[in-house]
């Protein structure tokens, strides 16, 4: 940020009076510019022992498969967007059961909310984001080739827990290690 | 938002290319400006049969009785904005049990995650943005002066929980009725 979206002038980075950090300040219009944490909501969305894996069309992790999930729009409920972005991404409808993990990624500063919703019908194909969709049991995953290390965490407690029979909410957190990109470490908070 | 905070330009507001929902777009430097929902990250914070509540020193709601909750910041967990409010609003010191209760507020673009907390001690006092901070039984919770209907159904959940011995993770959507402030319906998801 560098101008003011109210007033076009150009912003200073401060701590402003009572506040204990770092915010874009214009001084012309005296507006604080705060930036927080974005919401992903997402769906592991299933088939009898199969979920519905999307292959990315686009960037980043282009070609590499995930499940249906994007940034919650203003407007809607957390679940009320895990089911827009099911039905963007894979044109699929679902009945969303229950949130099933929620991951904490503080260094990108984003929140993924995964649900876990029942696919309504076998009639999905690739939305504009998506090269491929398809239904997989766990065998069938790609695990080498999963777009991100949240859903490569995500599906394997899905797994575990149909597995066992009973699903639990669950909470993670997903850290970059040293800094340095492509190394994750992962705490199971709950 | 009327001037591109990258290069200082004027706005409008369009619908780009390949998606569906109008943003606000920069001409100028071909830049989308994106606007999502927020999080509010609280606690519930219990010490025997008793939570901590605080009185707002500050608009909006100056005067009533909440729970700390706050924007969650760029950079922390989800808990650890629970964590931090509850430090900030009531210098009280909590380990985190678990996600209690996510409330979406689709009418105002938030979601609140709010966490049970175990006090840590009983040395705890008003921060800046509160006027008392006190621990109350159920009995003792001043129900028709709590600030906001997502702090009342939040202690009604959590109080019904600790009755039965049993907390289970909930989620509701509170949402403003016919556009009415301070009309509202409660619907509970799971």
């Amino acid at each position: 940020m560098k101008y003011c979206s109210l007033c076009g002038s150009e912003v200073r980075v401060g701590v402003p009076e009572g506040d204990n950090r770092e915010r874009y300040i214009c001084d012309h219009c005296s507006t604080v510019h705060y930036n927080n944490p974005k919401v992903v909501a997402g769906c592991i969305a299933h088939w009898e022992d199969k979920v519905l894996m999307c292959r990315r069309a686009i960037e980043p992790r282009q070609g590499l498969w995930t499940v249906p999930a994007g940034f919650m729009e203003n407007g809607e409920t957390t679940y009320e967007g895990a089911v827009r972005e099911t039905l963007e991404e894979a044109n699929a409808r679902v009945a969303v059961d229950d949130l099933f993990v929620t991951v904490n990624l503080p260094h990108i500063n984003q929140v993924y909310m995964l649900f876990r919703g029942r696919l309504l019908d076998l009639d999905f194909s690739p939305g504009d984001e998506s090269l491929e969709v398809e239904l997989m049991t766990e065998k069938d995953i790609p695990w080498n080739r999963v777009a991100f290390p949240t859903v490569t965490e995500a599906l394997k407690l899905y797994f575990a827990d149909s597995a066992r029979g009973k699903f639990s909410v669950r909470m993670l957190d997903i850290v970059r290690e040293g800094g340095v990109p492509g190394r994750y470490s992962v705490r199971n908070i709950s």
